[in-house]
């Protein structure tokens, strides 16, 4: 009988891999861990990402808790972006993945 | 000025994470680094993945240099499936996200 891998184990791997994979939220993820706060500099910092894309994947990242948003209430309101613990730890369990990527090179867009 | 980090490093973290979060993907590289080599084999380890669709990710895990595909000349023709040894590397790449995926649960679902 063929032992059935999709449980609970797969399930999160599968669950963990999509999140990453989104289009997008690695280069996201990358900006943020990277340092930047404000919406313009992670916008800024990740080429061909639109002002619409960026909102959706951090409403998504944070909906996720892998995002946190900070409100200033200066005058204006300021707004500022952060990794969560969840969000840092994720990034330094893909600094793997980024070094596969580094020695296999960007594998033939399909 | 921002350093852009839309560097080649970037896209490349960006690229592997793509390939590996793409729906399903997760599911099979799993089924394959576990031992399982037919098409029916990896089908029945993947909870709710179709033929149609295991069929296309077959193909663009191969096309990415991940999976390869070995003809069995014999009268059925047999066909096996196994990681290629970039694709090897991917899944131990992976065992920290797994890991990350293990101490934090399923992210909700967006």
């Amino acid at each position: 009988m063929t032992e059935h891998i999709y449980d609970e184990e797969c399930r999160r791997f599968q669950a963990s891999a999509e999140t990453v994979g989104k289009r997008w939220s690695g280069g996201i993820l990358m900006a943020l861990y990277l340092g930047s706060t404000r919406f313009s500099e992670i916008l800024g910092r990740v080429e061909g990402l639109s002002d619409r894309m960026l909102a959706q994947r951090l409403r998504e990242l944070e909906a996720e808790g892998l995002v946190e948003r900070d409100v200033i209430p200066t005058v204006p309101v300021q707004i500022r972006y952060a990794l969560t613990e969840r969000g840092t730890d994720l990034m330094r369990a893909l600094q793997p993945l980024a070094a596969w990527g580094q020695r296999w090179g960007t594998p033939a867009r399909v």
